[in-house]
């Protein structure tokens, strides 16, 4: 946080502060009717579209920690998080409210610094900030945004169209975020004893990257537009990859094979998991936070994803009775289980 | 919260909870496509609607106190508030989304409670809950809220419309929300120092309504459209009247006269601030959470608003050089100023 230039919030107020923030915020999308200042923001849509909306809470010391985490950063990824919500149903965000309750802890230029971060995200995914919420809070931060899409009316997809042949694809590499968290965390741990210490990140840019400033992915939405492929059932994968394969099987009423080496994983991931002597895979399927998107997609659209960038094929979806596993290198099937990251269960 | 029956939410952990939950939940509007269960909720409007959004974030310690808060009454109200921001709009909630972070403390029956609340307020207003988020928390509860809802194109009511020679609304009465928290922080402090003392309420049943379980004026404005009387301006009362007053002035452009003598208040209000020694129209103009309508209405209707049931007229708008002011019983003049419940500025 802000410590040289440091102006007190209680010296403008909510409202000042609401102002102060907002005043550069000028609505983008023809779906923005008004955006903050007054009780609502107007909006308008068109018939032939379907409207999404997402929500997230996120509490500081359970969802992001301020000591490695820089308040721009936080912004951009509260931010990101809904917007790949919107994507995984095959939407286009147009836009989000922010509510943020605040201790005394935190400064005028913070909010700037938060702001900054929320709206380099906006105007990347040309989304406006419509509204919102500025309060206090007794202890810590607290960051509450909903993000409002559109997608052509019944091209939402959901997670629950998944059928028996279908392919399951996902985007991007797995396991990165969580490996970046790990590495903050024992920096953390370390720096913490040791005064002035400046951790070495040289060769991990990419998992802390991953970790910090993580990117919703509307180039694979784009891309399956352009290819002319709809998935059939569709979700980003924010509390690991087997937990959300569990989703989809569930909601559509069917099983699952994964296929252990075709599930991507970086090179940088590996070295990390290597480091810390975890095991790769179980990072890969069980580690949080990635904002890629699982999707499955019917057979007859094997050629057209095959080849696709940054898309793989990793398992097809089976017969509820065949249950959820993943095919080991060495040909073992094991069952496949929700373990992934789930604060209230591990709420101590 | 529920000593006696406590199931930890631990058992059945975030997904279990929120499955629970909703459950019983089944979407009523035409506007709701999908609810709950999935990245995002899927909402369909006309084109001849204006889609409204707002919400509200509600913290433990700076919104509420569980010492006096009943949790039912809590999920009633954090609905509630959102609701009223809707009609403030000249607007019809259809839905709301609801996150909540909670700690340890709270067990499923809290939570159970809770969402009563919640789906008693939908149900009386006609309202879906189309998800939400569940999630952990260091300290205390969160409550974030979104209320979505429609108006007809060009009919909601901004801030901003209020014009030279309009007539100043506000529905119900004022300052008892406020009466009612002042109400109950003394008979808190009161029974923390004597066991087993409970306070006595009698005759003081309505202030303490309308601090535990305020009402959104879906009423006035389906009064107003039955009158054909589309208000220029309007906000809710959230902060106080004042600070309202304020507001509609500014974004308006405009300054205002109110009389003293016509500010309604209830005699429950009148005696706890007699008894409490405070001014009983400082408390009408500054206290907050009354959640009643503050509107302006052409001259023109002055006869449709002055017989209409629950409002009252209590001013005028004049031109903005001659400022906001309260004239007195004795008729001078004093500024208004906002000094409404602001908690950024009173965070200490």
């Amino acid at each position: 946080m802000n410590e040289i230039n440091r102006t007190e919030i209680a010296t403008i107020g909510e409202f000042g502060l609401i102002d102060h923030l907002t005043a550069d915020i000028a609505p983008i999308n023809k779906e923005t009717v008004m955006g903050v200042g007054d009780d609502a923001a107007i909006l308008k849509f068109d018939e032939s579209e379907e409207v999404l909306v997402t929500t997230d809470l996120l509490m500081e010391g359970v969802h992001f920690d301020l000591t490695y985490v820089p308040l721009k950063h936080l912004g951009y990824k509260a931010a990101m998080v809904n917007l790949s919500d919107i994507y995984a149903m095959n939407g286009t965000p147009k836009q989000i409210t922010v509510s943020i309750a605040l201790s005394k802890r935190f400064c005028i230029e913070d909010m700037e610094d938060f702001y900054d971060g929320l709206k380099l995200a906006c105007s990347r995914h040309n989304v406006d900030i419509v509204g919102g919420d500025t309060t206090s809070s007794l202890t810590g931060l607290a960051i509450s945004i909903t993000a409002i899409g559109t997608a052509s009316k019944g091209k939402s997809v959901k997670r629950s169209g998944a059928k028996v042949t279908d392919l399951i694809c996902v985007s991007g590499d797995l396991g990165a975020a969580y490996m970046g968290l790990q590495l903050l965390e024992r920096e953390k741990i370390a720096t913490m004893n040791t005064d002035g210490v400046q951790p070495d990140f040289a060769g991990k840019e990419y998992i802390l990257e991953r970790q910090l400033k993580p990117e919703a992915r509307r180039d694979i939405i784009e891309r399956l537009r352009e290819a002319n492929v709809t998935p059939t059932a569709m979700m980003d994968i924010s509390d690991g990859l087997s937990s959300e394969l569990m989703h989809i099987c569930k909601q559509s009423g069917v099983g699952c094979r994964v296929y252990e080496d075709k599930i991507p994983i970086d090179y940088q991931t590996a070295i990390m998991a290597e480091e810390l002597n975890m095991n790769v895979i179980t990072c890969a399927l069980n580690g949080g936070e990635d904002y890629e998107l699982l999707f499955t997609v019917p057979i007859a659209d094997h050629e057209k994803v095959a080849g696709m960038k940054d898309v793989r094929l990793i398992g097809h979806i089976v017969k509820e009775e065949l249950g959820s596993a993943l095919i080991t290198r060495d040909g073992v099937e094991m069952e496949l289980k929700a373990q992934g990251w789930n604060p209230l269960k591990a709420n101590k």
